[in-house]
């Protein structure tokens, strides 16, 4: 059996505990009986949908982010409610984002975004079979549709209006699935 | 043109100021005139590597996330230190985790990993044309090189022992590559 590297937790100290996000100080003991800290933030999670249209378009929203302090294009998503099963918050984020309701959503993976410092994570879905409808985002939420084909998005991964970890994985993961019309 | 959704900052109240991450609160005008807050992580930022072996192995290192309470198999990866190249970077998180030098390393792309509420971004390199060596990690740093097959890698996802979003994305790079042997 492999080594354990697991840290024990001696002391966790509240730092900040916020609308999204909490932050704490714990301390702990290596593997090799030294200690060190450890900042960690704590994150409800979250979920994302790559949306595809019947004509194999990607469809993505234009967001300000104020902590790159500029706008992106991201797949949808959001965070979920406390207790909230991630297929219903995927449904929910996709028809207030986009309009669109998924007659097929499916789950493809999770991933933690930052394993370094905090607990996010995120539960991914493939949206096909979209039917339209109205965008109806939350007050403090300012939203784009954008509806990409394969080269847009590669074009606009080189040009970094698409700069996130789960945009630029499901544009690749389209890629590899050939799930995308090419322009 | 299309609308701008920028967010002005009225106030920004520092709430933390740590090793590796600070924390602050930010006091937003929304396009509408309307105000908010925004909890805002600021990271110094990060390289990642993806290491490929001549006979066509992924080099993972298994090591211990607190913030995930979990071992997961992730790429090398490492922060940037204040002014520093991310290639310097690359290079030296590269051999420091694994043992490895790189006599062909190529920049792939960089993204954010959490826009939501943090400003870190992975610049992301491929590693290829490997030449053995010796680990040398921190001292509060605890990792075991694991080489994988693509099969390997993916079996990996699915159990969930590779589990966060640059690794996921590695993987999916190499398959679309053809950059991996199979078993």
């Amino acid at each position: 059996m492999s080594q354990s590297f697991e840290e024990k937790t001696i002391k966790t100290t509240p730092i900040f505990s916020g609308r999204i996000i909490d932050l704490q100080v714990d301390e702990v003991e290596l593997p090799n009986g030294k200690t060190s800290t450890r900042e960690l933030v704590k994150h409800p999670g979250a979920v994302a949908v790559i949306p595809v249209t019947e004509d194999g378009k990607l469809v993505l929203v234009r967001q300000f982010r104020k902590a790159l302090e500029k706008e992106i294009l991201e797949i949808p998503a959001g965070k979920l409610e406390k207790g909230e099963d991630p297929l219903v918050c995927a449904e929910r984020e996709l028809e207030e984002e986009t309009g669109y309701a998924a007659k097929q959503l499916t789950f493809l993976r999770s991933f933690y975004t930052s394993p370094g410092f905090a607990d996010e994570i995120i539960y991914l879905y493939l949206a096909e079979q979209l039917i339209e409808g109205v965008a109806h985002t939350d007050e403090d939420e300012f939203v784009e549709v954008v509806e990409v084909t394969l080269d847009e998005a590669l074009q606009y991964m080189e040009n970094e209006r698409i700069h996130d970890a789960k945009t630029v994985f499901a544009v690749q993961y389209l890629q590899l699935r050939k799930l995308l019309t090419h322009d």
